[in-house]
């Protein structure tokens, strides 16, 4: 897939974002729909994606853009609250060159820990379904 | 630096705001600054930086990210039109164990090429200045 191209409805967070597969997810609204990683980079690995379609940060409406990073803020703020990191790292993949997978707009938020590397895009491992559900309740109850 | 803290007066792109060290500019007005990353990780890495002072992404105040975020990605996408990448990287770090080396807000705009990998962040040798003034004119005149 390259930078630029059409939406396609079928991308699996069109999907999760039409209830036809499952997420675990921390927050939802008019706006945005956060949830954890599958393969998370770190623990508490989280992705804000926005309502309106859009396969990435380039082609987003400019006039939505303030309502949808304000739920990234939002998201950030409680994962960050949830995990006690040392750190977060905010990240936007624009393209497969750069790393993205699924092309539905969405900023990864993953929390850091002093002297803990980062796993890298695509090289993590699935995680377990009952430790994402563990790490999603304490999400929720953060914000 | 910790992930919570006093916003520094005295921190690098503070000095640049005001004028008192230079930067190789792409675009400024009332919002945001764009200049190069004087260390590149890829050929026209760009940051944006919001003239509201704040410590990072989390500490931002949410009624000015709209008006900052549309700068993120106006100068993004005049990266992206001036340099013709593959795919973009959109990146930014809270905390100096995410890897924050300034800590006034910065997006980190870094283009890809297929099969070129990108330097890691403060793993990247300075640029030459000439080069970095001839990539700034060729962005600035993508706006």
């Amino acid at each position: 897939m390259s930078l630029t191209g059409t939406y396609e409805d079928d991308n699996i967070f069109a999907k999760i974002l039409r209830g036809e597969i499952p997420a675990v997810k921390v927050y939802e609204d008019d706006v945005a729909l956060a949830f954890m990683d599958l393969f998370p980079q770190a623990e508490g690995h989280t992705l804000v994606i926005p309502k309106v379609p859009a396969r990435n940060f380039l082609e987003f409406p400019g006039d939505y853009l303030g309502s949808y990073m304000q739920k990234v803020q939002k998201v950030a703020k409680a994962v960050t609250a949830a995990t006690s990191p040392d750190g977060v790292v905010v990240m936007q993949f624009n393209g497969a060159p750069a790393g993205q997978t699924v092309f539905h707009l969405h900023f990864h938020i993953i929390p850091r820990k002093e002297g803990e590397s980062m796993k890298g895009h695509g090289q993590s491992s699935k995680a377990d379904p009952a430790e994402l559900e563990k790490l999603a309740e304490k999400i929720r109850a953060a914000f």
